[in-house]
Order: C-alpha cells, then structure tokens, then sequence
C-alpha cells in the first residue's frame, strides 16, 4: 500500500508500479515509454531544475484514454502528473512522488471553432500558437499569451496570463467550460458555451488553476476575439525606472484599454537588446505598448499614452505598425528570459511573480530592485506591468549552495513583500511545489477550505501530489 | 438530532429551535426576532411565491456575530439562511427547513474605497445604489446592475449580472475577494486585492453562486470603473423580434463593446409604455442600447450599431444623452417586471432566465415566443441580449392550479430549449429551489462533484439547505 490512511503520499512500491506498467503496455503499446530520456524529458518544467522524474509515461489519444490511465492509478493508489509541454515554472510536473506521467501532447486536435459564437472546443494537449494558427482566416484569435508556446491546457491549470491581460484577462476569464477526467477516472464536464451562468457551482474555475491536483484537464471550450481592426505596438524609453512604472499607474487609474504594457528595466533592456539584436534602443527602462481597437481608437489610445509618458519623462514613441515589426519587438519580449539566461552562460534561472494593486507597483518594483542591489545577483524585471504584475529573473550557479540559498531567499522576499502590500505571490505562474509556504502566508485559514476540497475531490491524493495545497504530513 | 447520518435534512426539533433563540437573545436581545410578520417578510424573494419561514430571524453587525451565531446553529445542526434585501427570483430565501435566518441589512458599511487601485471593500448587506451614491465624488463606479437593488453579498450569491455584463461582466468578474463565514463559524477571507493570483483554488469564484449553500458572504472586495468620460443612450425600434434579434447577434459577433443592449418585445414594451408612461415610442420590438467610452469611441460605436440596426430595418435612433433621459429610460427598463404584473392585476409573475450561444439567440427567442402562443399565457420577453441571456415574465393566477402548472411547464420548456442549444437555464438568476431539475439537465455527471463539494465543506448541511445542489434523500 502507498497511501497512509488520510491521503498523505509515500512512494508506490515498485511491484506496484511495474504491475500498472504492465497493463498499460497491455492496453497502450508503445505509447507507455520507461526509457531515461523520456522520463527526464517529463521531470522537470522550465525554471528551478528540479527534476523528480515519473516511474513511466503514456501519450494518451482521447478522453476515454485518460480516463482508462487514470482508473489503474486510481485502483493502485499510484500518483497522476498531467504534462503538457513542460514550460511551466514552478516544478508543477516533477513527479515528487514517482508514478504515471499523462503526456497530452498527442490530444492537440482543434474539436470545433464556432465562429458567429466567437468561442471554440479544442483537446488539452493544443497549444496556444497552433490554436492560433489554425484560426487564420477565420478573423478570430485566441489572445492569452504567456510567451512560452504553452499548452492550452497547461495555461488553464496554472491560471496563465501573460502579455494580453489587462485587455482580455487572464485564462480564468477565458475558459467557458472544461472536460476534466476525475481521480477515479470519471469524465466530466463543467460550464458550456453560454457567456454567463448562474446554474451552480463554478467548477470551471474551481479546476482552472488547480495545477493538476484535483483531476486531468483533457478538453477546453474558449472564448475567442475578432482580430482588431488596428493594431499598433509602440516603444517608449525612460530616464529612471519609477518614471517608467509611474506612467503605467496612471494609464491603468484612467482605465485606458491597452492591450499591453510590458515593463523591462535597464538589466532586462541591455540583456534583450544583445540577444535579439534590437536596434534602435538605449539600455534603458523601457515599456513595450500595444494598442488594439478601430483606427480611431488605437490613435485616441496612443495619444493618450504618449502625453502621459511625455509628462514622466518618456521619449517620443518608436512605433512598429508593420505585423514584421511587431512580431520582431514581441519575439525579444517573450525571448528575454533566454535573453537573461545568455548574460551568464552556465548559470540557471528562475522568476519571481509578484502581483500587486496597481497603487503599489512602484514602491513595490523600486524596492524590490534595491533588495536585488543589495544581494549582489542578476535578476532583471520584466513585467506585465498594467495589471500589476512583473517578474525578476534571478540568475544564480547551480553548483555554489550558497548563491542558490541567496537567491532563493530573494525570492521569498519578493513573494512576501507583494502579499504585505495586499497582493499576491504569484500572478500567473501558480504554486507547484515552490511557493506552498507562500501560499500559507497569502491566504492563511483559507488553506483549510482549500484542503477540504483536495481531500474530498482526490482522497487518494493521487493527483500531482505535493503540489499546490499543503496537506499535512506531506513534505 | 435533526439530520441524519448523510446530510440529508429534516426540520429541527421545536425544542432545539427554543433552545437555540433562548440563546441568541442572550447574545443579541431585541436583534432577534421571531414576529409572524418579520418571519414572513424573510421567508420569500421576488418571483414564485414560494414562502417557508425561517424560525427566527437574527440582524448581526459584524463579522464576528455572524460567526458566533453560526457556531450555535452548527452546534444544534439548525439551518442557517443568508437575507439580504429579499429579492431574489428562485426561492433562494425560503427556509424550507425553519432555522435561523441571518438578516445582513445592518451589515450596510462601505469599508473602504481605494480610488487609486479602483477596488473597494464593502459589507455584505451594502446595495448597489448605496455603493455607487457613497461612490459619489470619486469619479468611479460598480457597472453590475441586475435591475433590483439587491445587496452585493446576494449579487455575489447569485452570480448577478444584468444589463452592464457585455461590457463590464457578471459579479465572476467583478468580485475580487471575500470575507466568508464557514459552516463551523470560522471567518476565512478568500482572494485578495491583486486584479490576478494563480495562488491555490478559486476559493473566491466557489463562493460566487453558491447561493449562500457553503457559508455566509459577510464582505467583499470589489473592482470599480472610472465613469466613462462619455455615456449616450438610444432606443431603437424594429418591424419584427427577428430583426431586432438578429441585429444584436452581429454587434457581438463584430465585438462592440456596447455597454447595454437590452431587448424588449412588443408585449413587454405595451407594458413599459403604460407603466412607465414612455413617450414617442411605438409598441413594437424594441432595443436599448448605451454607449460608454470618450466622445470619440462613444460616437464611433453609436454609428456602427446604428448602421447594423438600419440594416435590419431598425428606425432612426432616439437619443437619451442627458443623464435625467437616461434615468428615465433605464429607470423604464428596470420596472419591467412590476409593468408586466400591472398589466393583469391580482396575477403574480415569474421570471426564466435562459442564456444561449449568440449565434442561437434568434432560434431561441423565436421559439420561445411561438411557445408561448400556443399556451395562451401572457408571458413579455425582455432580455440582455448582448450576453445572450433573456427573460420570461410569465403571469399566472396562484388560485388557477392549471394556469400556475401551465406556467411552469412553459418555464421548464424554456430552461431545457436553452440547455439543447448548448446554453444555461440560468444567465444570472441561479438554482434556488425551482432548477434543481434543469441543473441536473445541464450538468449531468458534474453535479456529482457538486455535491462532494458540499457534503465536503457543509458535512451536516445546515448552510440554506435544499438549495443549488440536489442531495440524494433531499426532497
């Protein structure tokens, strides 16, 4: 037996788990992998490398597929861990415990896109560039954005957002309706195509965010966006970083609708300007604006924008209007942790993600980037600065314990610091197994109703155990 | 004992019941009362006329009585039920198994308004118009106007919307965190103040629409809006439903951000003009449309829809850009349901609340109208039709046992149509009492976790039992 009796996880016992991976090659063939390679592959997301690797992997094809994985798991008490692409990056998909790796990569069929009603159905494994390559020529597109080419259903249990939020919100207001398999193997689904209902409880937004804990998200219905008739991304360098920070205050207080404002200080500039060749551009605090709308709009916007800027001390706007242009300026945005990583080759990286109320961003980014100062480590801001949210990306050496320890330390300032000022520890990358304390500190009694919850839902705790809700006994 | 081992409810026992008020007038003196007529006043909603009366109704102040008085029913296993202003449309407030009706109404205090941050935090029993009059002066505003003036903790309840969600969304959207008291009387604050956290369950959209079922709402922390720089008004009036309809569906289809459009169809604009006393307009299908944005984006949308609307037939628009119009418009609009019951005295009246992909809103909306026909029941259609979501007022006379089971049916019939069409039973007046079926219908293998959900967090459901969820055993 695995499990004491409250649900709190040891490792399977190897017979176990070769008794399961019996019956999986049985009833999946070659799609039950064992080998090193692929076991590593699927230990470990981006961010802290720190891999804990799945006793076996199975590319399932269809719900009923899952559902069948996850009924042996569940008859054997052996651990779940869903994996889409594996960009996530709080070590959501170490299998801390061993177990069954569900590989979705091979659920990545677009089900339905039903245009008039601007949503679509599409499997989990889809991820979100495909999405949106598949909707060329229907005018639609799927605006979520995190940067790294996610899975959508990666994307809904970590709660992602990305670059697009403060326009279209995160994928916690973009998910209509799920298919979710259950930890006993059941196939669900929850919300549906309506804009809006009332009809009971919200478990749509109760399994997105749930990283994985709570069952396996194997299908998504999503909103969808007409392609704006304009769209215009602009460039705007600043003398200081607080000036910079101050202009996105005031845009979001005035609640002009832009569809981006992405933040990079100096550290952050230097680094992308090297490793995507921008030209053009002083190594300075800088925001990244996009604009979406009709032609008037997007003009009425950017005027606006650019006199507040102009007030903070911003230069004239450098504008890419051109799709090249734009998709030039948006690659070394979302390559700026790559960006960060070349500063010091042999280093490792991971981010922060603070989230704070808008009044808060600046003391809040001014003294976190005093409190990296005075550490002595790399770690330039990059942030999704209009809704309140940005990220360190603290560089540190693997090999040095104590460069690590620092770093990590740092970072749980950065997490408590944005909880004091009424925000939270993790705007969009979750919790996974490293940020549980945080967690405990954000929501304190709250955490008992979330463990009610994951103990009711998943009393086996076979679902990504160890991450997301602490549960007593476990590590 | 008054439950059994499951859950399952039955009256409590007269003697726990006196035992229990015995008590609370220890604590709480003259806030405790068990008058028939304060009783029967909190035994009801708007809507059906389905009264059952709580045993005594109790007006806590702050968080921590509402917790106090909690623990006792929880320690006597006395059901527990969450009053607002009592205008809800499902029955939500019935107390089908007596217990202690919790009165929020002295719970009236805004908090805190944070302009800065546009949140703000208020107690439960705080109205939307009292919000927005002591918003007065600050330059912002809640949008979510679901037409009564119900309090925010029965909005969030609920899951309202109303007239504004096309642009601003429902109370989903719109609640950034509450103060919830817990089946066993403890005070958990859920969300926080970040406009994004990927941090642990949703506690807060679980709580959303839960129909006061898994705890008592006490307060909320809101997101809030800069009044738009520009707001115009515009009635316009079409030749048939179709038309008027299928002008709707393309400015959703375009992505408009209109921030009202609402439809009325002849019947329930015969009634509007008579009670409301509305000149120059005709009794025809009949859109209401406002505009929020600066004078450009304002001017911009007005004359897109006006075009699609001329397209479909539509007449010239009639403007309402002084705000006195503008009030007396919406002010028409919100009396829709007491127009609809003047138009045959001594009548009662209830309200469907089916909410359709777009693209089936016009399938749907003629349907029902040919539906109701064939009753012979009067029954106007009136409709935020820019989410998709219209209603039914259907008048039935309470002695007429075939009218009032006619009446029913038809509703039924409504609520399946929508499901069918891949669409909800409720946009936004929830399950109460009188859905339980149609939830059953639309939810199918999800409300099984529903119902783990509440066993989980209320085990010996004392929270507004036989409401939202059907428990096995439950009538």
């Amino acid at each position: 037996m695995t499990i004491s009796a409250n649900g709190v996880r040891t490792r399977p016992a190897s017979a176990d788990v070769a008794a399961l991976t019996d019956r999986l090659r049985a009833d999946f063939g070659d799609r039950v992998v064992t080998s090193q390679a692929v076991r590593e592959q699927h230990g470990h997301g981006e961010g802290m490398a720190d891999a804990a690797l799945p006793d076996v992997v199975v590319f399932p094809q269809d719900n009923d597929e899952v559902a069948a994985i996850v009924r042996l798991c569940d008859a054997a008490r052996i651990p779940v861990i869903a994996f889409g692409v594996g960009t996530s990056l709080e070590g959501h998909v170490a299998a801390l415990y061993g177990g069954v790796c569900i590989d979705l990569s091979q659920m990545n069929r677009v089900l339905e896109v039903n245009a008039d009603d601007l949503d679509c159905r599409v499997q989990a494994g889809v991820t979100r560039e495909q999405l949106n390559a598949e909707l060329k020529g229907t005018g639609l597109f799927f605006p979520i954005d995190p940067g790294a080419n996610a899975t959508l259903g990666g994307m809904a249990s970590t709660r992602a957002s990305g670059t697009n939020a403060v326009r279209y919100g995160t994928m916690r207001e973009n998910v209509l309706g799920l298919t979710v398999v259950t930890p006993e193997g059941r196939i669900v689904r929850t919300g549906g195509r309506a804009r809006k209902s009332s009809a009971g409880y919200d478990l749509t937004r109760l399994y997105v965010g749930a990283e994985g804990t709570l069952g396996v998200i194997t299908e998504l219905q999503l909103r969808l966006y007409g392609i704006p008739e304009a769209i215009s991304a602009a460039v705007c360098q600043f003398p200081d970083l607080k000036s910079a920070v101050d202009t996105v205050i005031v845009a979001a207080q005035l609640g002009i609708p832009v569809a981006r404002i992405e933040l990079l200080d100096e550290a952050q500039m230097d680094a992308c300007i090297r490793y995507s060749k921008l030209e053009g551009f002083a190594v300075r605090p800088t925001l990244f604006f996009e604009f979406h709308g009709t032609d008037v709009s997007v003009r009425e916007q950017a005027a606006t924008i650019q006199s507040l800027a102009a007030d903070h001390g911003g230069s004239a706007f450098q504008w890419a209007s051109a799709p090249e242009d734009r998709s030039k300026l948006w690659k070394a945005r979302h390559n700026a942790y790559y960006a960060t990583l070349a500063l010091a080759p042999g280093k490792q990286a991971f981010a922060t993600d603070a989230c704070v109320p808008i009044s808060r961003l600046t003391d809040c980014v001014m003294q976190t980037r005093a409190d990296v100062a005075a550490t002595g480590l790399v770690a330039p801001i990059v942030g999704h600065v209009g809704d309140g949210n940005f990220h360190l990306t603290i560089l540190f050496d693997p090999a040095d314990v104590d460069e690590r320890a620092k770093a990590e330390e740092l970072a749980r300032r950065v997490s408590l610091r944005a909880i004091a000022m009424g925000g939270t520890c993790t705007g969009e990358h979750g919790i996974g197994v490293h940020k549980l304390d945080a967690l405990v500190a954000e929501h304190g009694d709250a955490i008992a109703l979330m463990q009610t919850i994951k103990r009711a839902l998943d009393p086996h705790n076979i679902m990504n155990p160890g991450k997301t809700v602490p549960l007593p006994g476990n590590p």
